[in-house]
C-alpha cells in the first residue's frame, strides 16, 4: 500500500477570534500540501477560532456543517486533500473542544470531541466527549482522531491501536513547559503501539500560554519521521505501512499483551 | 519522608552461570551503595546467573530461599541495605524469570515473577507469572517490582500506579537496538504516571545478545535523576517524594483518567 503522506501546518492561526484568517492561513497550507503530494493535512487544536478565546468559545462554537466548516470542506475539495482539524463544536448547549476530518472530495469523515479535558479554562469551556475511539479510511489506511491532552493517556491510544488505527491525527495545543509530551511521550505512543502519529502544535505566546511548536510525524519504530522547531513551520512525511509491518513484528506489543492480568487493576 | 536513595548496579554479573562471581560483585556493590546512604540497590535481571544461560537455566534456578537467595539476604543484612536482585525462579517442575527484594534485615519482602516474556529464548525457558502486581513497603515508600518487558507495556506500569506503588524496581536485560526503550519510553513511563523508575540494565556482549546499558532513575516530572552509560557502572540518587508530589499536582494524570470510556476496548 501506498505510504499516507502526511502534512502538519504548525502555526497559530494569527489573530484569535479570527476564523476569517484561519481560513487563509488553511487555504494557502492545503495547496502547498497537495503540491507535495500530501494526502491529509493535519492542523492544530482549536485551529478555526484560535485556543485562547476564552469565554467567547460558546459564540465561536458552530455545528459540525457549520459556516467554517464547510468552508474548510470546499478547500478540501478545492485541492483534492483531506483536513483534519480542531474547532470548538456546538450541539445545542453543548460545546465540545471537536476535531473533524473531511476526506478530499470535502465529504465529513470523521467528528471527535475531545475526552480529555486539560486544566481549569478547558472544563469550563467545554463538555467532555464520551466516545473513545473514531476512525475513518483514508486511502486503504485506518485513521483516527485523537486532541491534544487525550494522547498523553496510554490508554486512549492503546484502545485506537487495538481497534486498528494505523495513522492517529492530533490537534494539539502543547504549552510550555510540557515539551517533554512532544519530545519524549508522542514517540513512545507511536513506539508501544506500533502505530504513526501525527501531531500538529500551536506556537508561541496567545493568551495567558505560550505553545510550545514541536509538532512532529512519529514512527512505530521510535523513529520521528519530521520534527518542528518552536515558530510557525509546515510539515510532510509519510506514514509508511511497511514500517508499521516492520515495527510490529520487531516489537510485537499487541500480541504481547496480557489483558487478562490487567483488568483487575485498571479500574 | 525522606527520599528513597536508590542504586542501580549496571553490568554483567561476569561470566554468566557462575554465580559464585556475581555473588562477589553484589557483595561489593552492596558496601559501595550503604556506604553512599542507599537504602536500596537494583541489580539487573537474571543477575544472579546470568542472563545468556541456554537451557542450562532450568538447572541454575532455584527457590526463592535457595542457597544463593540466602546469600543475597545475608549480603543485604550485612550492609543494611534492602537488594532487589533477578534470578531464575525454580517451583516445583516450573522456572519463572523472577525479582525477589529483601529488606535491610535480609528477610524478604516481595517476590515477582516476570509475566510478559521477551522472544523465543524466554518462551522456551520460563512460565510466565500471573500476578502483575507486586509491592512492598521500604521506609514509608511503597516500592514495586517489574521485569524488563513488562515494563513496555503501559498497562503493567499502569497497573502499579493505581495500586499506589511509588518506586518502581525494574531489573532488565535490555538488548541493542532497542535503546529506546531504556532513552525514551521509560522516562516516558515514570512521567504519564507520576512515579520513579528505578531501570538497571546489563551490558556488553553475552551469548547472542549486546546488551545496552543506559541504566537510569527516572523521574515523574520527566527529568532522568541519574542515566548510565554504555559500560560496567554504578549510580546512586534520590527517589523523592516532594518531587512525585509536585509532578502529580502539575500532571495529575493519574485523576484525568477516564476508565469508564476505555473498559470496552482494552479487552
Amino acid at each position: 500500500m501506498t505510504p499516507l503522506r502526511t502534512a502538519l501546518l504548525q502555526g497559530p492561526a494569527g489573530v484569535p477570534e479570527s476564523v476569517e484568517q484561519s481560513l487563509g492561513v488553511l487555504e494557502e497550507a492545503a495547496g502547498r500540501a497537495a503540491a507535495r503530494g500530501a494526502r491529509v493535512l493535519v492542523t492544530s487544536e482549536m485551529f478555526l477560532t484560535g485556543y485562547a478565546v476564552g469565554e467567547r468559545v460558546a459564540e465561536l462554537a458552530e455545528t459540525r456543517r457549520g459556516p467554517a466548516g464547510e468552508r474548510v470542506a470546499r478547500i478540501a475539495a478545492r485541492h483534492g486533500i483531506a483536513i483534519a482539524y480542531g474547532y470548538p463544536e456546538r450541539d445545542g448547549q453543548a460545546v465540545f473542544n471537536a476535531a473533524r476530518l473531511v476526506g478530499p472530495d470535502g465529504a465529513g469523515l470523521a467528528d471527535y470531541r475531545k475526552t480529555h479535558l486539560f486544566g481549569p479554562y478547558e472544563r469550563a469551556a467545554f463538555t467532555p466527549g464520551d466516545t473513545q475511539v473514531v476512525q475513518a479510511g483514508l486511502d486503504g489506511h485506518r485513521v483516527g482522531l485523537l486532541i491534544c491532552y487525550d494522547v498523553e493517556f496510554p490508554e486512549a491510544v492503546r484502545a485506537h491501536a487495538l481497534a486498528g488505527t494505523e495513522v492517529l491525527l492530533v490537534p494539539t495545543a502543547l504549552m510550555r513547559p510540557y515539551e517533554f509530551v512532544s519530545t519524549t511521550l508522542v514517540p513512545t505512543r507511536a513506539y508501544e503501539n506500533g502505530i504513526h502519529i501525527a501531531y500538529a502544535n500551536r506556537c508561541g505566546p496567545e493568551g495567558e500560554w505560550d505553545f510550545a511548536g514541536l509538532s512532529a510525524l512519529a514512527g512505530p519504530d521510535g523513529t520521528v519521521r519530521a520534527r518542528a522547531g518552536a515558530g510557525a513551520e509546515f510539515l510532510v512525511a509519510d506514514a509508511d505501512p511497511a514500517v508499521l509491518r516492520a515495527a510490529r513484528e520487531e516489537t510485537p506489543y499487541l500480541a504481547d499483551r496480557r489483558p487478562e492480568l490487567y483488568r483487575t487493576h485498571l479500574g
